[in-house]
């Protein structure tokens, strides 16, 4: 009988961290050792979460590496921005590997993290240590990694759509414009004016226009792909949804090229890759297609009267933009088959 | 290695046959080995639900019992009303063994099933033959049986929280009012005014009170049951949302029976079955908390100023209440463990 | 040129009052002299409800009863439980009058109020003095009272469906059970787990069910109409959508009354009231034909297998079940047209 | 006592048709002489519409131009695409004035309407007297015309958004992007599978890219207003929501302009137009606040990092979008003041 890694799971009382639950509990090779929670350490997971009734009878515990690092072989971080950054290290030094779902590790430049996060950036050594987890990107660099920083959901809808035009020279980088929308839940549990259900209900609105802190992110991977530094427009909107990011992606062809020559290209770069989808002709993805599954799926327009492609790149944002790729992280770094556990058909309608 | 079952669904361009889909993926001794619709035959199954792109890529078949049987060993029927009543004798014949998502095998009698679909009933020889399979009631009828007959999305919901209080003698079977809700995923596929996004967005409306043909479903099995003919009434109501039934039910308590009693004995009565969790005192589910899975969560609240118990009871109406429950089904007829391939932690958020 | 009525709102940054300062703003003869808030008083009104930019530019004031009666007449009073209690005496003797749309002046027992709001009653002596303001039923009571106490949501769609059945005898008053369900804004404007979008979006919840403080409203009216001491089932669900209020109301009918005679009596009853809109036979009113609007709408099914009747009445729970019936008893309490700046036609779709 | 205009509505029974009526019921010179539908002839309005109930007790006629002549003097025509194109001239030659809501006359080439509508265009010389009713902008057109082209949806949100910048130089035409965004009501009331609820809710999805027929009005109206061609990318999006659309447009700033210029250009452009709020800096409009509304909000940010300003613009699609814009236009055109009839606060929440 084989044995199985033992996960445990930082911020199990957010939505990141209850959707790693709800898919470590279909993996066959992970075992839940451990749920913390800083704020609710004693209650019952399934107090908070009555979903887990009967499936899930763990007590929440405090956050204590040492003696997390004697009962677990890897923690995931579902943390709020600026926790991991003090936590991981000493997770890391107990012996534990650390897959962080949090933003603290993303950026290899402290400055620029501090700029946009408004908050402590970790130790540069750490930052330098830690690998970007873009999985269908850089997975390769996955493999052993002991920090795997988990890419944010607008990054992953957005540099899963972009990178192979950016990098085969299909568009030019500096007209990159990317307008993005999102689901509540990628807001977070927290309680405030601004996810209350009758302000968001029937409405749509823009936010943090040019000021998200995604956007960094998205800068330097496609300035690592493209050999040059890339800076894009991006703006993020709110849609009366739960679940579910678009990145509708706006760029100038290059080259004259058409609707196929992009579907080739974005087939050839994603062979073998199950979890990114590309689209045929003429068709576009909707956000529900990937519903509770690890897809990212994409499809192209391009204009000829105005010489630009239109990209439409659409994820579940707490599965491939969260959980889903953390998990397909933990598959890559242990030599496993990627879609170990995250072969959920997408949840339709 | 073991050799897996043959299952064909017919109608699986509507909402219970694209779900029996996405969870017969996962069924690990179950194949698909045939999708069939009367009314696109030859169109690829994922060119109508572009969410099965790349994990689907079936063409669907027009409806054939003899060829059928040579490829299937069993079939889901999962039809509009009055179809099944035609096809399932013919695949039954044939070989096949039938599941039967639809209504027309539920009532015994011809008349009363006439009275309420307002179409022809079915051979009453098959009527006859057809297994009610209300799984956790009456599942030791479903061993074997050669045709399966589903219950409806309401009595399921409504039958598991009544059932265990009215054969104990807890309520008094003629005050039963049963108050159901639904998401509009039960209404099917087909665009009509009464589906429209607009017409239900923001909107909460009853309809079909006391025509629903659900009723006389309800009523067989409470007379089986109580051992003497119940009479409901009952209210369906349509919610701005996808998925999810609350039956929300009233009735006058004997015997003083407190919360504890009535939890204590529904515990009791589904022991060991683990797609029905009773809630703790003081806890009432939410139709969420069931979201994609097959659980059916059931809580109580005794009024002692007015003498009557409220009994809430959710499902997900796609999957217990339809794909789920039928499946689970098969997994009795067949001998298995009855949770196999369908423990799906719910979805939540 | 006549001179308009002067009124203030207390509690503006609430939906309660915000949807006042919507309604008043149509007002023929009402001009809104102040809005006030003890939380954000500074502030422009128009900044936490940017709706209002370029329509109101009124600051937010504190709260002083004497400096408010040398500019105002009436104020109403839109503020949490508890508050009103206070305040409504210290307005009355500065010489104002009053509309409390809080529950603090609703019922006449302090023992009552203190067992189901769980905080201490208003003074007995304006308990007493204050009028009860359900328009259709009261409203002669309203004409010069000084402190007028307006009905809660649930008691408005309840009681204007159930008040003709038990004063005529067509049901037996023993017999009622009330199934309410609610839009999230009746829940208020405050930050909660409870109004996260993405806890109630696609999500059906049964709460403080024969809890809710409104019970005894109801139970203190119907006793008055009936005579004799009345107690009701009641319970309260909340629906993913912003406004509306449906009661599903259940009872045993008396002396074989047909639906066509509940459709008679209640056109009777409601005689020149424009605004409860009795529906013909086989029609059930929808929330959404409420919408926006101070119509409270009702329609009936009478089933005679059972013996009951089913009552739907449907009200916006910001309009008819609070701001617009305010408005309604100012209108009244004046000797105006009752429908005075209230005559909107339902926002459809 | 003062004559009211007298108005009828052909497709009464559409969304646009039926705000129209919801609109008109409120102004004080405008009385609904007859409502006509070409398909529901004889039924009550009401029937269809049972927000209507007590509230229009009319009749729906057929189409018969010159009897209509007789009871109405303007004629709005809420029609489908193709059918304004016939029936506009019939009912200008029997003496009516006409407002038309559809798309049918405010292209000026019969060329690109064909290319565009797929359909047979409107004889070119009621095209050419035929005037765009875009009120802010071209309003002044529209005093004394027979035939007033009312704007379509997307274009109306757009243009407010654009007409100044580009008129003023502050951005480059050729950089336009339009990311559009509606609510599902824009596709009207008829039922097909992408208004099915269950395929809309809690799903995003993108649409006629490239392709939608507002493009080339959008492109009419800024090459009129720059002097010289200009070509926009445009994209459309399905929000799940029933009523709103949100503009989201980029484009390169010209000299340096600030969000500070930006917000000054146009107050002063939009001064003493009440429909139009120009947001201040920081802030931008989000749908639910011009909520069943006339207003057009407009918000700004301007990027340093990328010299790309973000234009955000608002409406409600039935409201300015379609029958309040139409109202506003005939006001214009009676020389009444622009928002008679009009003043609606957004509802909120």
């Amino acid at each position: 009988m084989e044995t199985k890694i033992r996960a445990a799971i930082v911020g199990s009382t957010g939505y990141g961290g209850v959707e790693l639950i709800r898919l470590l509990e279909a993996h066959p090779k992970v075992e839940i050792a451990a749920v913390l929670s800083s704020s609710s350490a004693g209650e019952p997971l399934a107090a908070g979460y009555p979903h887990l009734t009967e499936i899930r009878t763990d007590v929440l515990e405090a956050i204590d590496p040492a003696s997390l690092a004697r009962k677990a072989d890897v923690v995931f971080l579902a943390t709020p921005a600026g926790v991991a950054a003090k936590l991981a290290p000493e997770m890391l030094e107990a012996g534990l590997d650390v897959i962080d779902i949090s933003g603290d590790f993303r950026l290899k430049s402290p400055q620029i993290y501090e700029a946009w996060y408004k908050k402590p950036a970790a130790d540069p050594a750490w930052l330098e240590r830690a690998v970007y987890g873009l999985a269908e990107v850089f997975g390769e660099d996955v493999r052993d990694a002991r920090l795997i920083s988990n890419p944010g959901c607008y990054p992953t809808a957005s540099l899963l759509g972009l990178v192979p035009a950016v990098q085969a020279g299909f568009i030019d980088p500096a007209t990159i414009i990317i307008d993005a929308k999102s689901g509540v839940s990628g807001a977070g549990r927290g309680a405030s004016l601004g996810t209350h259900y009758a302000e968001i209900n029937e409405n749509f609105k823009a936010y943090k226009v040019n000021q998200h802190q995604h956007i960094p992110e998205i800068e330097q991977a496609l300035t690592r792909v493209a050999g040059h530094e890339v800076t894009v427009t991006f703006t993020t909107h709110l849609v009366p949804m739960t679940r579910g990011i678009m990145a509708t992606m706006y760029a100038t062809v290059a080259g004259g090229r058409t609707q196929r020559d992009f579907i080739d290209l974005y087939r050839s770069y994603y062979e073998n890759r199950r979890f990114v989808r590309v689209r045929p002709e003429g068709a576009l993805p909707a956000t529900k297609e990937v519903y509770g599954s690890n897809y990212c799926d994409i499809g192209f327009a391009v204009d000829e009267r105005t010489g630009r492609v239109t990209i439409v790149s659409v994820i579940d944002n707490l599965v491939k933009g969260a959980a889903g790729q953390a998990i397909q992280n933990l598959n890559l770094r242990m030599g496993w088959d990627e879609g170990l556990g995250l072969n959920f058909v997408p949840v339709y309608p």
